[in-house]
This record gives structure tokens, sequence and C-alpha cells, in this order.
């Protein structure tokens, strides 16, 4: 059984180790929040590159300590990028993080979102409705096969996806995480809770996007579990400090950034969760 | 003839209405100010979605109350996307806002915008030089055969626009909203003209791009009038608060979101605009 | 022989002609900072439009003053878009600023960069790594073979650029501005070393592409060698300034894009710099 002190050793090395290796965690992802990805993973003080052509989704697989995919504005030239890419990153036993956002709209999304199962996402991050709509589409326990997607917002609860999310995880052998008011993290045997965050991420776009980012930054180091719950305890760390200096969306997203770059080891490992066995 | 106080009245309810509800207005638009359209869009209580694709083009249609087509950096795939989108549109009678952006350059969105007279969007918001173009591209009065666009810059007048204007809502039986010093807005009988803003407003990118947006986000519910109003008088209203606590056009951006978010349907109703027939 | 106040005369000239003349500077350039390069555009008093296809990148290379060329996240459409664009800039004897970004990942991107020595941009700017990649590239003095580009940061030191920078720029008949903890600028006999800044602009995306595309707006008046000089200037000032202002990356972008609004043509010329005979 995972011992919750040991998970705190473990957030702390990973975070020091980024502060100190700067390492690169190349993305293909979508438009609307590139920049927004780029600069987290910077602030917390990773390495970023964005990508579109098929060989240099390859190139950054190879490249990087890990890769972010996140599906988000899909181009035609995809067709031929994720596939190669997570292919790649498989193959070589790289981590990558996959942020199936928007899952159930247009055909290529599904069929992209289906290939993926054989290449073994390290860390599945979403909301509650991506993640039981990916369970799904993948038959496991817990999917549903219609999508309460509403374009990219959530309307199931994080509590309803707790099935699909440990079956996620059991099939891939890595992480997933959960975005909502509490965010749940599972492996597939034990859960995290994690607690704070911000009303403020529900009225900009791209927390959760480039809460990805920054776990595959984190993924680099740890293992997905310890990545998926890193990332998401500095969000909710410096969502919460960001929300008490700001005074409405706009603000909120510069605290945010310069609250991820602020935030030390202790202070993350120290964001409250709690952790229980499936 | 139109009422200022009934006016009034639906401005406040399309703004209640969006804050209550969380629409959701999707979006085809540039890359440049993806961004900032979406923030905008959440900041006022809406909802975004963005994609390329021409199936998921069709999605959004079906699934958003309104959609928000923007030509600014034109992708190959818009070829099919775009027509495919707004066709949808049109037959299932789901109002859409057009944005012209630098109508002129390019053999593909003069193509584009041609074929957009069958589909009718139910509010266009350009510049003036845009929309004198886009009456000329349509075979309308006021309208000019040689565009003086500048890149994305307008070099008229919003008065030199209004006849092009007037034209062009006559035509599709929605509205038609002319940015500039001052703002018209006319459903092809009546006009409004809206003060406010700021002069920071032309040293950001994105602030009309925006504007579509929002307008989008309140066609949702209101007509293409009040929409095209209520997304005017908002901008008028955010843009002058946001540059009385500004020291640069970094910050009139932080502060322009927060105004977004934090104006009230009283505040927006009360914004200064002046109602003229035609 | 160049002569320093010479130099500061001829910066407070371009600065001045921005700000009185509002020159265009179109761009094709990546989707992680498109969005802030416009913005510092529009900070120092240009105007920006940014495209994708083929007929609209010549039609921005004989609209605007000058264009910015960057290769960070390449599209299928650039194969025909970046070369058609640069002929018609090179035909036309307009200034041109290429920004080779990543150079060495992916064929297309070594195919086009490739392809530019014979349209010889008028300024290349990168960092030491590129800058030392693209001299090899072209088979220069100071190039190697094998890049040294990390994703899309440099691991080589401005001053191991030199002989690479000068090459480059005897090669084009312009100038090339190599980005580090201490700027060099040179235009093949002269250099020019320029400091300021902040530890911030590696910390934050889009730094050195924003840098590219003011250096096109003050190409639109100035010499390779002087637009360089000022567009490394002015950013070395906002630089320092914001960082004396920000609490983080995220207020840093805020107040570097209202210091390059606020910075005076003789703050700028003010600027420190020394100069150098090769």
């Amino acid at each position: 059984m995972i011992n919750k002190e040991d998970i705190q050793r473990q957030i702390i090395q990973a975070v020091e180790t980024v502060k100190r290796t700067n390492p690169m965690a190349g993305s293909i992802t979508n438009s609307v929040t590139i920049n927004f990805v780029a600069n987290a993973q910077l602030a917390v003080g990773g390495a970023a590159a964005m990508v579109y052509m098929p060989d240099e989704g390859e190139f950054l697989a190879k490249a990087g300590g890990a890769t972010f995919i996140n599906v988000g504005t899909l181009l035609p030239v995809y067709e031929q990028t994720l596939p190669c890419t997570a292919k790649v990153l498989h193959e070589a036993g790289k981590p990558w993080v996959l942020d199936p956002v928007a899952i159930g709209i247009g055909s290529l999304r599904t069929q992209l979102l289906q290939q993926f199962k054989e290449y073994k996402p390290s860390v599945i991050r979403g909301n509650a409705s991506e993640i039981i709509a990916l369970a799904g589409l993948w038959g496991l326990d817990g999917g549903t096969e219609v999508s309460n997607v509403r374009g990219v917002d959530s309307t199931d609860s994080v509590t309803a996806s707790k099935a699909a999310a440990v079956a996620l995880a059991r099939c891939t052998g890595g992480a997933v995480a959960v975005s909502g008011k509490t965010d749940l993290i599972t492996e597939g045997s034990t859960i995290a809770f994690s607690e704070g965050g911000s009303h403020f991420m529900e009225i900009i776009t791209g927390a959760g996007c480039a809460l990805g980012g920054v776990i595959a930054v984190y993924a680099t180091t740890g293992s997905p579990f310890i990545a998926a719950l890193t990332g998401t305890s500095i969000f909710n760390l410096a969502g919460a400090r960001a929300e008490n200096k700001a005074d409405g969306p706009g603000s909120f997203q510069v605290h945010f950034l310069d609250e991820l770059y602020k935030a030390t080891s202790a202070d993350i490992a120290g964001n409250p969760f709690i952790i229980e066995e499936v």
C-alpha cells in the first residue's frame, strides 16, 4: 500500500529535479491554449516545444523526456502525426500524457483516440465526462458509449468517473487524472483526491490543457502517478493563491503563472490530498 | 419604431440569461487571437469550443446555441469546413456571427466570403473598411469593389460605412456591427450608435475578434440586433473601465477581461448609445 | 567605420518613424507565440497581420513594409507558402526577418531553411545554437553540421556564434541578431553588443519570436542593422524595466508589453551597447 509520506517525498523529488534539470517535454496541442501550456511548462521549470508535422512529432518524442498530446483542435495532418508520434513514444518506453479534449466530436478525433489504446498513454488527464467517454470508447468498465461532453466542458461529477478512471489506469498501466472541484488521481489501485484550485479555473480557457503539459514535465522524472499528482497539486496550490489576489479571470491568469513559478517543493507536497485504496 | 427602454430591457435579459445558462458558442476563428476570443466568451458567462475540421464544424453548429466564424488566418481545410458549417447553421436556423477580417487578401478568402451571402450570417461584425468591402463583394449599396482594408486595419470611418451596413443587414435579415471610435449597429431600419471603449483597443490584437465571439454568446439568446448591441456595449464599458486602470496595452488586456467578467446587466444596458431611424 | 552617435541617431529616427507612421509588417509565424508577436508589434507602434496561405503570404509581402517569417510550428501548406513569400520579398527588394527556430527538427524545416539562402533574409534572428546551425546548413564559416539546438533552446553561448553570425551577414548582405545574455548584432563588419533584458525572458515563451516581429516593424524604415539593434535595444530596456515590477513570469509579460509601449526613442537609443569592428 502506498504511504502518504512516501508520496510527498516523491513529489518533492520530482519538483526539485525539474527545477534543477529544466527537462524538455514536447507537445502536440490545441491552438486555443498552446501559449498558456508552454508558459505553464516554463513556469514550473520545464522546457517546451510544439510541432504539427509527423516527422517533427517523432523527433520530439525521441528528444524529449516526455510528450504531451492534446487533441483539442485537430488539423488534417494529425491523422499522420498523432499515431506515429504515439507509436514512437510507446515503442521507446517514453512517458506521454494524453488529454482527450472534446471526445465525441468528429470522426478523426474518435479514430485517433481509439488508436491510442494500443499506445498506452502514461497519464490520461481529462474532466469527468471525457474520462467516462474514453473508457466507453475503449470498451472498459465505468465507461459509457454516448459521450456527455458538451463541447469542451464536463457534465459529469468526478465521483461518477471513478470506475472509468481506475479501469483506464489498469488498461494502460499508467495513471489517470480527473479534474473537477476535487481532483482524482489513480494508478489503478490507489486513488488520491487533491483539494484546492479556484472557481476561476472554469472561467479561463486552458487550465486543463496547461495541467496536461505540466504533468508531462513532471513525467520526465517521476512515475505517472507522482507526475499526475504533482501537477494537480501545484495547480491546486497556485489556483488558490492566485484567486486570493485576482480581481477577475484576466488577473487570475497572470497571478496563476506567477504562483506556478514561485511554488516551492514543500508547498506543493503540502497541498492537501487524501489517499484511498480502490 | 424601436424604443430605447425596450432595447435596454432586452440587453438586461440577454446578459442575465447568459450568466444563468452558460450557453455554448463554438468558433472557427484565427490563431492570432483565438485564446483571447475564448477567454472573452468565458468572462461574460458563455462557453467556448474551437475547431478546424469539416465534420467538427458541423457538430458545433448543431450543438452550440450560436457560432462564430472569423476568417482571419485561413487554413487549406477551411475550403471545406467553412461552407459546410455555414450551410448547417443556415439550414438549422441557428444564429451565427461572421467577422470578414482582412477581406480582399487572397483568393480563398474572397471565395468563402462570397459563398457566405447565401448562408446569411445573423450578425456581421467588422471595421468600416471590411463592411464596405463585403457590401461591395456582395454587390450591395454602399459597397466598393476595391477594398481599402490594409492588412487587418480599417482606413475608412464608421460614418462612411453606414449605407453598406444597412444594405448588408437588409440582405441577411440580421444585424451588422461596425467597430470604430463610435460603433454602429443596425438591423436595416434602426441604427444604434454606441459610445465608450478605449484607444488601447487599437493597440492590442483581437478586440474585434473577441467582440465577434462575445456577440455569438449573446446571439444564443437575444435577437441579432440585441446580441450585437449587447456585445458592443459591454466591450465599450469594459474598455473604458480598463483604460482607467491600465499602464499600457499589456495591463489593459488583463483589466479588460476582469471588467468583462464584473460588468452587471444594468451597467451594460446603461452604457451610452443613441438610436436613429434609417 | 560606424560611429556610435550616428547609430543612436538612426535608432531614434527608426523609433519615431514607426510611432508616426504605424507601418504594417506581416508575419508567417508559429502558433505558440503568434499573439505575443502581434501584441509586441502593436505596442511599439507597428501594425500586424498573420497568414498561412501561399497567395496571402505573397499579398502581405507586397503590401507590408517588411515581413517576418518564423518557422516555429510548420504546417504542410508552408511547403508552398514560405518559399513563394520569400521569393516575392527578395525579388521586390523588401526587407524580411527570418527566425530559424528549432533548426534541425524535421525534413521540411531543413528544406525551407536551405531554400532561404537564395532569398537572402535582411535580418536573421536566433539564439546562438540556431545561428551556428544555420551557418552550417548554408555551408558558411563558423557553422557546424550537427545542430546543438535542443527543441527551441540554445546550448551554445553568444560568443561562440560570432563567426557564424558574421558569415551569415556577409552572405545575405543584411544583419544578424543573436539573442542571449548579451546580444550580438552584426552586419558583417561591425558588431554591436547590447546589454539589458531579464532572466524572465527565458521563463516565458516567445521573447525571441516577438523580437523578430518587432525587428520587422523597424525594418520597414531602418537598415537591417539598425532595425536589429533597435529591436534588441527596446527588448533589453523593456525587459529590465518589467523585471523590476514583476512578481513572476505572468506579471513579467504584462509589464513587458506596457514597457514596450512606453519606451521613448531616447530611452531606446540610450540602452547600453558597445561597438566592435570585426
